[in-house]
């Protein structure tokens, strides 16, 4: 078993994939980062969804005026499904990237670019800044992921 | 090939790795559940969304006032939306914590915390029970994916 | 290093991998285009849902009545959910499946049909074309990925 286990620990121990894991933890966590962001809003701006969220501030017409939308949480959410679109995409095709055996620079140079291209982006949802900012955050991140899978279906294409 | 072969069987045979698959395609399949949840509440609340799925209900307006929402699908529709944002960070982060190197008890120890904690929310969300039921399922299953994640950067981290 | 490089190579050099990480790039690719389908109809319906996205079209109330749903942008919108609903799990639990030791042909059987319907369910949503196109495209690739998690539950189990 400890011989198997070194195995595992080859994979983690090469340095695209070590990068690939870090760069993948750093997207992850960010996008998680959403969750609570969504959750501070609905609290702070009272606007929640579910009744049984609301019991807290009562019951009947006085609880139920809390259930209703609001632009800030509806704002952090589009964003957080933004992040879901684009960041699973970038998880299983990075993964095949960094094990279709590319250069580390290169792939260090997608890695970063991707997590940057989405930390900026999610700042350009939140603030919001002037577009193209978001536009452009958003295509960088796209065309990351479009160029590792082309790497990844060059190496690998068996149809 | 046949040595390829037994290379890649001695990942599915690592007992942290089994863990992992079996986990993963616990939740997994929990979540795939959602689906048949809410294609069973649209069908008997008769509550559509695309004009085309209430065609057998015969044409022009008698079947246009299928075309609603109801409240009972669309909380499935948000706990299935929920368990997406949850289970995606879960299935990436614990794939690369698999791969770190862990211990066999503390990975058990995560896995089954997370699959746990991912069935209670379900059940807080679809029946559902009183807060904070929902909101503590939902923390317990976070808190251990960033446990892992800092696993998975203490060994791994490489920027 | 060289040596780890060579082991990492081995995976993607193995036919059921390479099958793996083809079809899931295919898949992710086509998810991809949800993204620029829905920009499209959103730029030519004139449907925005940030004020800063309409910012060009001149201040005020005149910019204001761009701010709208579209009956095809959110059909779009839906589709794309829908294949992260999907995609997801045949990402997750495809990647064991290629792990636990299937026969090329099975897997290539299984990752062909998945595909194949994910793209058929695109486009009986986009066209749309009646029902139940989409319903049965959408069940056929529900049932390759159960059947995966059925192979590598059996592989694998470890609870």
């Amino acid at each position: 078993r400890s011989a198997e286990m070194a195995k595992l620990t080859q994979l983690i121990d090469n340095e695209v994939f070590r990068a690939y894991a870090t760069y993948s933890a750093i997207v992850l966590l960010k996008m998680m980062l959403m969750s609570l962001i969504t959750a501070y809003f609905r609290i702070t701006r009272k606007a929640f969804v579910n009744p049984e969220d609301t019991a807290s501030f009562g019951k009947g017409e006085s609880a139920k005026k809390y259930l209703r939308t609001d632009g800030d949480v509806e704002r952090v959410r589009r964003g957080h499904l933004n992040d879901l679109e684009n960041i699973v995409p970038f998880l299983g095709i990075g993964l095949l990237y960094a094990l279709s055996g590319p250069d580390l620079s290169t792939a260090l140079l997608h890695f970063r670019i991707f997590a940057g291209a989405r930390i900026v982006h999610t700042f350009a949802y939140l603030i919001p800044l002037p577009q193209p900012s978001r536009g452009l955050s958003w295509a960088v991140g796209y065309a990351v992921t479009i160029s590792m899978a082309y790497k990844v279906l060059k190496t690998a294409l068996y149809l």
